[in-house]
This record gives C-alpha cells, sequence and structure tokens, in this order.
C-alpha cells in the first residue's frame, strides 16, 4: 500500500532518523558539508543504519540524498569527480533504500532539500532544474513517494514541490522552521496552505527545533489549513535535542552546534512523550531528524503500540519502559523497572559547571566571536549583513 | 607485531568502545542482560561496529563476548538454545572480529568478564571453569591476546588472570574500580600489584566511571606498582558519560542508568582532553568503554596524531577542532571553525528544569523505592542487606 | 520640590525597595498575611529600614501600609484590636516616613493597595470606601503624594486612582501584571490608558516580575499611551528576584514563593543592568518591590550618579564595581576589582542537585498537590476553579 | 548564667549571624576593609541587628569587633582618626551589644579575629600585644565571656586564646578552616586539641564553608579530642551560602566572592537541616556567620524548639514550616503549608544561563586573572607566590 492509501486509511506511518548526524559519528559524513556521498564511498554503513531505522520501526526509508543536489555536492568539494557525480550518490541512494525497505514492508521516499542556487538568488528557473535533476534518478529508481524537506523559505519549498509534482507520485513537504515562520516571516499557517495548494498531500516540519517546538509550528500549521478549509496529513521529523534557548533559525544558531550538542539529546522517554503528543495533535505521519537513533524510533513504535497492534522487530531487545531491568541483582535497580520511574526522572547532566541554556549566535553575536569573523573575512559588520541579506542564507 | 612488542616499543595503542550500549541504541542488545546473542543473531550489525571502530583508528578488535560466560548466558534466559549456546557465541565473535581485523591491521583481543558464578559465591575451581570455556574458543579461533575485564573483585580478576596466562598468550586485565577500590576494599595499588603478580602484562581500568576518574584511578595502580618494583603496561578504558557525582560503585547506582544517561554523554573535545592526559600519565593503552561511539575513538586518535604520525581513516571525514565549519554559510558559525572556541565551550544541556548532579542509589536509596522493592520482592530490607552481601553483587 | 516637578524637571527619582520582604527576614513581617503592623509593634525596625534606602539614595519613602486597608487588617487576623486598627497602623507609618524623610531630602507617598474587598466582589463604593479610609488618614498627616499600587486588575486600580484623586495630590498607579496584562486580559497599554485617564500622573508596574519582564512590561505601557496621544511619567518597581519562568500571575505561583527565593534574588550588577535599561527606555521613576534590600536600591543610583551629579550617602560604604577590593591581600580577589568581571560574571548557585528553572503551579498545579488541596478543603476541583473564577483571586 | 553553666548542664546555646554582610547590604560596612567603625559612625544600625538576632533566639551578642584590632583599623584608612580608633570602636561596640542583651536574657560575648600583624610575619609577642589591646576594652566593659574567631592559622589563634586566658573569662576559639586543616595543613583534629590545650573551653569553626562542610570539619575536631582524651564543648558558626565547589582557603576563592553570592544563600529550611545535624553530632553552640540573617538564625531555634521548649520572640511573626500560608487565597499556594513540601523543595536558580559550580580562583587562577595581576602589580608570578608564602595570606 502506498503512503496515500495507509494515511488516508487512518494508520500511523513511522519516518526514519537524522542520517547525516547520525553517518557522521560513525564516521562516514562530514560535519560542514553534510554531503551524502557515503551512498558511494561505504554503502555497508548506509546499509545497516537503514536497516537499523527498519527493525526499529520505520515505515518509510528516506533515500540518503540530503544534500545530494547537484549544486550542493559541487560546492562541497571535489565531488565532482564521475565516481560521485551527482546521479552516482543519488542512485546509489536508491539502490541501498530499496534493497532495506525490501527486508520488511517499509516504503522508499525520494527527497529534495533546500540549495545553494536559491540561497545565492539564482531564479526559479534555475532552482527548479536543479530539483529536476534529482527527481530524474527518483523516477528511474522508481521510488513509491517524494518529499522536499529542510526548507527555510517557502518560496523554494513550493518550487521544490511544483517539481515533483511533475512525477504524478505523492508528495510530502516539511519545513525546518519555527512557530515565527519562514526566513520571510511568512508564518506556519501561511507556509502549509502555499505548500498544500501548490500540490502537497502531506505537510509539517523537520529539523532545526526540538520536538515540543515543532509540535507547536505543526499546530500552527493545521489551524492554518483550517482557516483556509484545506486537507493535508500532517507530518513531523523533529530534532532529538532539547533546544528551548533556539531563536529563530533553530539549532544552528546554539553555540553547542554542531559539536558539542551531546547534553541536549533526548532520552526515549522524552520521545515517547513526543510521539504521544504527536498522535494527540493529529500528526499521523511520525518520525525524526537530526539526533534521532535507531533507538529513538523504536520509542515512537512502543509508545503508539497499542493504537497499531504491534511492536517493531528491535523490540525483541527492549523491555517497554525500562522492564528488563527487573532481573538485575541490584534492588535498587530492579526499583527502575517501571513506567512511573523513566516518565519522570529529571536526568542530570552531569556537568556542574556548565549552564542549561545558551544564548544563540546570529547578528546578536558576541563582538569576540564578530572581531574573529572579520579578521577572517575583512569584510564589515555591515558588509557582512548585506552579505547575508543578499544571500537569504 | 603483537600487543606487548606494540607497547614494548613505547607504541600508543588505541583500544575500541563500548558494544553493549552501542548495539542497545542499534537495537541489537537488551539492556539488563546485555549478553552478545547478537554475534549470531545480527553479524551483520556487530561487524558494521568493529569496522567503524577499526576506521575510527582502534588497533585492538575485542571480540564481542562480555557477558558470553555461559552461566551468564544461561542465567539471561532462553540463550540454552543449541543455536546460542555458549560456544556459538563465542566462536562467532572471534570470527566477526578476525574478519574485520584484517581489513586493517588490528589486532584481535579474547574477553573475559565477571560471572553470576563468582557473584553467587561458587568457589574458585567452578569459576575457573568457567572462564576454560570460553578461553577455548579463544585459543580455537586464535586470538591475538587475551584481557579480563570489567571487574569488581580482585579476587575474580586474579582467578580469571591465572587461567587466562594458561594459554601462553599476553594477558591484560582491567577493574571497574574507582579510586576508593574494589567492592572489598581492596585499593587500586593493591589490585594493580595483584593482577601483575598472578601474570597480566596490562594492567588499569575499565568502565564505570567517567574519563576523570578513571584516570585518577589508573594512577593510583600506577603508584601501587611503582612502590611494589612492579612493572607493567597500563590502560585505560573509562565510560564516555560524565559521573562527577557517582559512588564507589560508579554510574550503575545513578538514578540516570542505564535509560537516562543522554545528557553525560561526553564530546569529542572531552575525549581529546582525556587522550591527552591519559598520555601524560604514561598510560599508552587508550581507549573506551559504555558511551564510546567511534567518533569519541577519533578523537584519541585526532588528539594523539602528533606523536603517532598519523591520522585515521575516518578522519577523512573529520576537520581536525571542527575546521570543517570554515565553509559554513552563517559567519557565526565559520567562527567556531578553530581549536580553542571547542575547548572552551560550557555546552548547555537544554534542560533548565533539570539538576546537573545526582545523588546515587544503593543503600541509601530513597524510601520510596525501597518500599517498592519490598512490595515487589517481599523481602524486608535486612534480607535484602544480607541477600547483597552474600551474593557480592 | 515636589515628584511632579521632579519628575517634569528631567530628575531621576528613585524609589525604594520591599518593606514585607525584608522585614519578614527581619523578624517583624509575617509571610502569608504580609501586613504591616509592624509600624505600632516595632517602629525601630520599620524606621531602621526606612533610613537604609534613604542612605541608599531612595527619593521617595512610602508610607509602609502596605495591606493595610481595613478590610485586610480585619481578614489577616485579630488587628481589629484598638491598638492595631486601621487607622493606629496607617498614621504610625505616615510619622516614621515623615520623620526618616526630615533627615534627609525625601518625599513621602501613602500607599494603597488591592483589597479583599473587591477580590470577593464587593461593589464600587464600597471598595472606594475601603480607600478613603486610609486616604483620609494621609491626608491628616499631609504625605507629598500618592501611590496605587499592586492591582492584578485594573479595574480596581482605576477605583483607587479615582479615589485617591479626590485629594488634589499627585497620583502615582502602578500594576502588578505582566506582558500578558491584567487577570481579565486587559492589556499593559489599555490599563496605562484607563489609569491615566482616571487621574494618575505617573503609571507602571510593580512586583510580580523580575527587572526584565518588568520593563517589557512598561514598554508596551509606553506604547499604549503614545497611539492614546495620552502623557505620563514611567515607573517601574519590580521583583529582586530572577522569574523567567513565570506564569500570567507572577512569582505567587513559582514553588518556591516564598520561602525558597534564595537562589533567584538578583546581585547589585543586575539591578545595575536593569538601572541602565530603565533609564534608556525613559523611566525616571525607577524603584523595587520584593527582595528589593538597601544595596539594590544603592546599585540603582551608583549607575545613574553620571546623570545625576551625585553619589548616595550609603556609597562612602561601597567602592563602585568592586573597587573597593583593589586593597585585598590575595591578588586573585584584587583581580576582581573591575567593572568587566562583575558584568560577565555568571555567578553559581551552588546547588548542582537543583535545576534552574521551575514549572508554576496554577491550575495546571500537579496532581499531588491538588489531591492535597482537596482533603483539605473537601472540595472538588471544579468548584475550586469556579470559587476562583467568583473571587477573582 | 554565664555560658560555661548552660553549655554545661546541657543547654543549647544559639549563636548570631553574620555582621559584615549583613551591614554590607544595608550600606553601613565597606566589603573589602569589612572594618566595624560603624559601631560609632552609625550605632543605631548595629543595634538593630543585635536587636533582630535576640528578637530571632540568639543567647550570644557577639560585639561587633571583627577585624577591629588596632592594626587592622590603620592598615584599612584613616581610621586613626582620634574618632574611630581602635579604642572607642571597641568600646562603642561593647556598649551596644550590652544595652541589647539586657533587653532579653542573652550573653554578651567580646571577640578577636586574625591580624595583619600575623600575616606580616610580626612576632609572637607583637602579635599578642595586639590582641591585648582589644582584650583591655572588654575587661573595662565586662564582657561575659570570649572568643577568638575566623583564624586560618592555628599558631595565632593559641597565641589568641592564650592572651584572652589572662582574662580568666572563658574562652570559645573557632578556627575558618576545612576539613583539609589549616593552611600550614595542621589538621582540624591537631587544631581542636592545641586549641583546647591552650586554654580554650569551646571550640570549633566559623565562616569560609557552607553548613555541611563546617559540621564535617567540626566532626574530625571531635575526633581529634577524642582521640587525645580532651574534652571541650564544641561550636559551629558556618557561612549561609552554599559552597560545595570551595577549595581549601574556602569562599574567598570563589569567583562569586563577596559580591555575586546571592545565588548561594541558604534557605531556611537549609538551616532547619543543618541545625539538626549540629545537633545530632553533639555541638551544643550553634550560630552562624557571613551572610546568616536573622532568619536563619530563627530557622535554628525553631528547629531546636522541641529541645528547648520555647519559640523565640521573633516566630511570632513566622508560621513553623509554612504553616502561615494555610490562608493564603491561591489553593495552590495553600498546599505549600507543610514541612513535607519545604522538606523536598529543590529550588531553582532562574537562571538557566549560569552554572551551578565554580572552578576556584587561587594559585590555579585562569590565565587572563594572572595577566591582569600582573600588569597591575609588575610583578611576575613567582614574586607573587613568594610574597604569598612569605605573608600567610
Amino acid at each position: 500500500q502506498g503512503i496515500l492509501e495507509r494515511l488516508d486509511a487512518g494508520e500511523i506511518v513511522i519516518g526514519d532518523g537524522g542520517f547525516v548526524f547520525a553517518l557522521e559519528k560513525r564516521g562516514y559524513v562530514k560535519a560542514g558539508p553534510w554531503t551524502p556521498e557515503a551512498t558511494v564511498e561505504h554503502p555497508e554503513a548506509v546499509r545497516q543504519l537503514h536497516r537499523e531505522f527498519l527493525r526499529a520501526g520505520s515505515n518509510v526509508l528516506q533515500t540518503f540524498t540530503f544534500y545530494a543536489s547537484e549544486d550542493k555536492l559541487e560546492n562541497r568539494g571535489n565531488y565532482v569527480a564521475e565516481k560521485l557525480s551527482c546521479q552516482k550518490v543519488n542512485e546509489a541512494a536508491c539502490d541501498i533504500a530499496r534493497e532495506v525497505a525490501n527486508e520488511g514492508d517499509a516504503l522508499v521516499a525520494g527527497g529534495v532539500s533546500q540549495t545553494p542556487s536559491y540561497l545565492s538568488c539564482k531564479d526559479k528557473a534555475e532552482v527548479k532544474a536543479v530539483f529536476r535533476k534529482q527527481l530524474d534518478v527518483f523516477m528511474k529508481k522508481n521510488v513509491d513517494f517524494l518529499i522536499a524537506e529542510y526548507f527555510e523559505h517557502v518560496e523554494e519549498a513550493v518550487w521544490a514541490v511544483e517539481v515533483l509534482k511533475e512525477s504524478g507520485k505523492p508528495v510530502a513537504a516539511t519545513m525546518c522552521i519555527g512557530p515565527e515562520g519562514d526566513m520571510h516571516g511568512v508564518t506556519p499557517g501561511q507556509c502549509a496552505v502555499q505548500l498544500v495548494k501548490a500540490g502537497a498531500s502531506i505537510v509539517g516540519v523537520n529539523c532545526h527545533f526540538d520536538p515540543d517546538t515543532c509540535l507547536e509550528t505543526v499546530r500552527l500549521m493545521k489551524e492554518g489549513l483550517q482557516a483556509a478549509k484545506l486537507k493535508a496529513h500532517l507530518m513531523s521529523q523533529p530534532l532529538a535535542f532539547h533546544t528551548p534557548d533556539c531563536g529563530k533559525q533553530g539549532f544552528i544558531d546554539l553555540p553547542e552546534f554542531p559539536f558539542g550538542l551531546e547534553p541536549r539529546i533526548v532520552t526515549r522517554w522524552d520521545i515517547q512523550k513526543y510521539a504521544r503528543k504527536a498522535y494527540d495533535l493529529g500528526i499521523r505521519y511520525i518520525g525524526g531528524c537530526c539526533g534521532f537513533e535507531p533507538y529513538h524510533v523504536r520509542a515512537i513504535a512502543e509508545e503508539l503500540a497499542p493504537h497499531r497492534g504491534f511492536l517493531p522487530e528491535a523490540s525483541e531487545k527492549h523491555g517497554s519502559w525500562g522492564e528488563s531491568l527487573s532481573m538485575h541483582t541490584k534492588p535498587w535497580v530492579r526499583a527502575r523497572a517501571r513506567k512511573e520511574y523513566w516518565e519522570n526522572l529529571k536526568p542530570a547532566s552531569g556537568r556542574p559547571y556548565c549552564p542549561s541554556m545558551s544564548k544563540p549566535d546570529g547578528w546578536g553575536v558576541t563582538k569576540g566571536a564578530r572581531e574573529l569573523m572579520q579578521q577572517k573575512e575583512a569584510t564589515s559588520e555591515q558588509q557582512l549583513k548585506e552579505l547575508f541579506q543578499k544571500q537569504k542564507f
């Protein structure tokens, strides 16, 4: 059954987790560029991660094609080599995803994301051509449906949806925005309306913010759709990091991004709460983004198992709510084998010399950092700011 | 070259990371039992993790035989089935480790750890028979050397070393103790002396405590050996969790163990500091235990690269000290592409409603938890305590 | 010169600090009732606190008549005794304030605050009669001007202003609201407009929120007045507690209120930042409320000394920005004798087992607390809620 | 009854709180010098603070003669003026304390503390002469007993006790040390033994550390006395600040000292726990030092009221364990009117951008601070260090 058949029937569809962060930690993706050439260089590593998400309960395997547009790959180094061409990287991603999907009952979704072309002010036709190049591969490899994800500007997201709709396949669209809306100030409700009008059957958010913030943003999207009397399925794929201190542009601006985020990683219990809230809000496509590891996806599947009637394969290695501790030799560890314990735990950071929140960087960046930038770049802050506005980044 | 040749020549030997925690998150190991039947059930997952550690710089691949003694496997469920017999699990572990070791230049180490037989007061002969059963497999599969690890009682560790020495292969021995010593109050210095006298060529600590605490314990071991005029190589394989609030028995007693430890996970920069301190202390076998992911091992290799003259393979996907951020589109993120930034960052937890330290459980356990135990177990606290003392757990 | 002459001339007027909290800690006021019978019982303690504020730089001494309305005093116990009658308490308050004011150049302001009569739904005439009773004393004792303060409902505040205006003396009015407005949802801007139309020459906020939140609320009041083309002087008298985690009703709902607020107490440097921001926002009547001790008021006077041209008397015992440490015997303490040090210090709580923020109580109160209330009160939550809405408390 | 009669009879004696910190906040003492010239300049302020402690339950009023030795007063400015001579300051202190003591049933204790003469290496005779000068005043004014307090070096404390013993009055001696002992490494147990042998009838600690740390130090003193078969009454007067992160020299070295300590201030409930632990440890002279306000002293008296049979006067304005909240209008605030609530509250700091612990300064001081010192002082770190060792400061 296709994605829309499942959602229309009221099924819960569980997404997968974050590839670039997980594979960065495993040694296959470089932070900064975040490009997915591992599909060609180390297919076994990509395959294994897909398999772990499948076992954890994912109903959709997204092709590992994040930042795999041609302009991004070129921009990011010497990936122009034939071996790592845009086409090769995307094709390999499709092949691996399909191979693992066939080990279970999962769908394969081809994904596109925001492009350097848009950020550097190329025109609509040029940007659409970039998306079309990836779409050609997805069609050749016959993915099950398409996702336009990680867009900060609704204008570009709409262009992406328009291109993907040319395929005739179902299209989902998620933006990496918070309750304040996109980078031009378009509200979440307005974004959702534009995406649905452009042809998306499923809309929502991914990345940049923690589960609570993402759910609030999807709630605003839902309100916007209701007000416009439009119908669409809702989707959320948040970070697996706590980010209550984010500004408008999300976790990128936090001083801990990307190499000091560890203390913010959410627990499996945080994810169970997220899955419950997402479900109660009417979201039926529930997954994750950066930071989501297989056990986080399993937590979604376990929380919603009563509604779905089954547990994922990986739950064979997991006692619900810690019940596997009931055989521990120490009685006080056995005492942790219960839902109430983990639900109410306020986990300590073990870092008494660190704060609990940070001020995000940005144009309100600290003087020291600003000076450093200037030395490095030999540009005034005003120049930087203009550059920023012009580039839309 | 064998392990002792390398260490005797002054080489740095990098160990690997924590299998049970990493594979629990990937969906292949059950927390509580923590047994390694995945070697038979899902060899591809074990192989992939070995490979990631190899790429990250590990010079030793430990067979995934933690808690794979026959008494533990039986104790922990229905692993008596032929398919998951002690012999099958250990043999598969050896085969996988060797296969991956051959992809590079790594040694294979067969490992044994503390046994339920000892904890339930079986006698020396019985306990030794348990170790010998695993050793038989290691000899048949011809591992390069042997490790006795994760012992809370030096008495049992000594028995393990004695058995392993029968093989004629080099033996390393690490205990999961802190500066207060083993569960019977034997100091780290005395433990080290006993282990070396029993035949260990390499001694140190693993698991249970964070890097700083482990290094302090190894320092005490070193002092003990010097005072006794004994020579041995030093080894440390700590947790990748911050645990300044631990009691004598380490992170097991922290309320967050094992499903709420996320905010305690150390960063790669914490590990670089650890590697530096370990090196300065004279430790030359430097690895990790629970919580150590491949990128943590890579951080050891990167910190010590100036001494070793080379970087590990996985550093192709990692800019030293964040330099890969220097091409980021946002200037304030580019400003993070420098050592001083990451060295001094005090990462926020994003959890303002949580504390930074916890009180460990134990016999000073909270009243609520104690009541719960009692209901469950229908034993008085006194009975529990006696049970505890009798069982040595 | 009177209060309006001073403000009209562009002078900065420094208010005083919080009497009920300071005298509670000194042993003269009971938390809960918070009534000021100390003016009769222990005039020397009240006099001393006035004197400390005067020395610290206060230009206004408010009569200690908070919660000294007749209905409050009666409501709160056996203060009906002739000796502690409403009239006696208010008269003594006026006498003490005037006595100390004459030691310097300060004005005396008579103050009224919200009444039980309003909260229990008495009508306008009855509530006004309560205010008039206090006003009679203020007129008899000839205070310099009048303040209506600590109102959660703008309706009652307007009634208070109308009564006070009958006297012909200048009237200031402050509400204990945050940016979300009063308990009926009237915005800060609308509140300010109503108060000015009712006759207040000075408007602003006091109590319930920390300095930053109060300044934001006054900013909204200023915008409201500008939009309505009304003119008034602005005033702020915030808490000296950090309350970033407050809900709409302020610090009362925080779990720490009132006996666990210590870790939230602001430093003198926090107050210097507050004074600067208040000044920059155009506020010229700058003081404090609960938690403000004499040294906090001195910090306002020191920060604004460049504009005023003089320091307060108590600065004889205070080196600006810690300069008095420059003679300390330890060099590292001497190194703290500078503005940059104190401005940038992030002071630690010394409480690693405590969080940094709390969830406010209220109707989203914890289940446990709710059960306790119900046992105590034998009322259902619904009844409590209705009671709450009816009583306006 | 004298101090020894009371203690010998098993009575609990409650000390007073910290004058220099309380009067600094009230505007009468300058941080840095910390000298008590307020006894002459503003006797009403000193009198009022004595009175508040008396009402709170203090059985001893210490003359406000901290740092009132002649060498300190001269060292600290132009206090040589006749009006602020050592004699005048000490005499006024005695007069004020006696006046207030007579309002109740309190004893007056004359106090001496460590001297610049000792720290700058004057000889025994010179240092003793300094103490004798203050003692002369105490004898003239006929105080009830004597306290030698705030000594970092047991050698100097012994000299002080020897001088004070010349008077024939009972002598108490407290050192400002932690469990690591005095600045020359003399253990708490050895310090106690030396002080008792020198003639002290009461020994213990004051200042520099939080209640828990002080109690641990007194426990070590008790053990030392028992081992030496010596008898003495025990005394503790700790800080009212949480300082788990202190080094050997206590809170002076914390970066927050002295102007950023607010988040560390202990609650009344912390003090009740302290009083209980002190009592259980056998300490019968229980008071406080810097940071102790009258309500903290009242908390001691309330906790120990069951043993003493009465409450202090100031408890008329305090409901035990928050019971005064039982009449609050909001039900969730009423729910706080109980012991269990306040006993278990983990108060939030309201400062999510601040850490919970600090690294102490000192010779492990940060590089930045060290550089600053050096610029200021034009001395090398080595010179500073030598200066430090020579001066004993």
